[in-house]
């Protein structure tokens, strides 16, 4: 059984707080778990786990020491609503080399609030094959627990680098910038990038005025239904998937 | 106040055996309950609201009799991590005529059960004009608090019709069906569809051999980076984009 103090110690990883100034963060779940420990770029520092996830595991775990605990202690340490056989305690990763934004395609995103939109957005760059992702102050942390947890793995392969979006973008414009609006270019007109950096709206509010005129190119999703808009996650999808492949 | 029967009834709708047992569903949240408001093939029975909800609501409520409630009674019946304003108790929706495949482009989901996936499908197909699904046995309960709330009002316009997928299937054989496979056809180079059922598959585990078995036209998202998968709704997402646009 876990002591009080180390319970107490892995929840608090649950803020940001204490996840800035220990330098750490969560991981839970099997498949997430599993994902990191083949990702060199993740430095585990601990994991919990059940018997059954130990015993059927024992190839990817390796010789990493692994601290079996029981379902209750589970239960007390877990971030989640339904906990999942393991969680790993890992080092904040540390992007050595620096981002390259040209020959490159990359996401910007702006006040993604919702966590789950958020992890959900570095997945899908992962799987479209871009590695750098530059998010605005008013995202949501990027180690909390549902953040990680929704990349399903992405986040050790994806740069999530936090930066003053406007001011960064006014660094960089001789990267051409491209953004959704209501009435912008047909996506599924348009040729393929190889260059750029694609600027994701928040969830409600889309992008404001002084981040939208520093947009090279207004493009949209063509509607031919009702639905007032797209989840932010699934638009930056759709936009990737015209503008990639 | 409410009272304590009052609280206790609105709670039990968060039930799908209640809710099936009196034909209702439950609608939360400032955008929701207007978005239903507007639509007429939605019956709303009652509205509990905060009186600020209420006065700056004036004119999407017109002259339905709201019951004005305090944040205390809010936080009582809702079922959100995190209330809004308002909620409402509708009848579930009843869709008279017939639907028709021939001619229309059609989702089919297999075990989707993730109410908020679900509900983000229901979003997308709206958005890409699709108004008829067909749900699976093993989908997640259509009228669940989170599959409403995850539909933003699409609900309303998009048909899910409940069905034994793979008997239904078979007796629908003159219409085409899709469905994404790791080694199919890519959609970015298809051509656009006006015809035929889509069929999305289980978050973790896809679809099943029968189904499989009952597939057309295997399709595919191509991957261009690391990401073991994509979100079923983000897929949804794309591959409507790419057969519609």
């Amino acid at each position: 059984m876990l002591s009080k103090s180390q319970v107490k110690y892995i929840q608090s990883l649950g803020q940001k707080k204490r996840r800035d100034e220990e330098g750490l963060f969560i991981a839970e779940g099997p498949k997430l778990v599993t994902e990191l420990l083949k990702e060199q770029k993740v430095a585990i520092k601990e994991i919990y786990a059940l018997k059954e996830w130990i015993q059927s595991n024992r190839q990817v775990i390796g010789s990493f020491p692994i601290i079996e605990i029981d379902e209750a202690d589970l239960e007390r340490i877990s971030q989640l609503a339904t906990p999942h056989a393991v969680l790993a305690i890992a080092e904040k990763i540390n992007w050595d080399k620096n981002y390259v934004l040209k020959g490159n395609v990359s996401l910007a995103l702006y006040a993604i609030r919702d966590p789950g939109n958020f992890g959900t957005i570095i997945r899908i760059a992962d799987w479209f094959g871009i590695n750098q992702i530059f998010s605005s102050s008013a995202c949501a942390d990027l180690y909390n627990p549902k953040v990680v947890q929704a990349t399903m793995g992405s986040i050790a392969r994806v740069r999530v680098e936090p930066v003053e979006l406007e001011t960064w973008l006014r660094e960089n414009k001789e990267i051409r910038t491209y953004a959704a609006v209501l009435e912008g270019r047909d996506i599924s007109r348009m040729e393929k990038l190889t260059e750029g950096i694609i600027v994701i709206g928040n969830e409600s509010k889309g992008i404001s005025d002084e981040i939208l005129n520093l947009i090279n190119v207004k493009i949209t999703i063509p509607k031919k239904g009702k639905a007032e808009s797209l989840n932010a996650a699934v638009a930056s999808g759709i936009i990737l998937s015209h503008l990639i492949l």
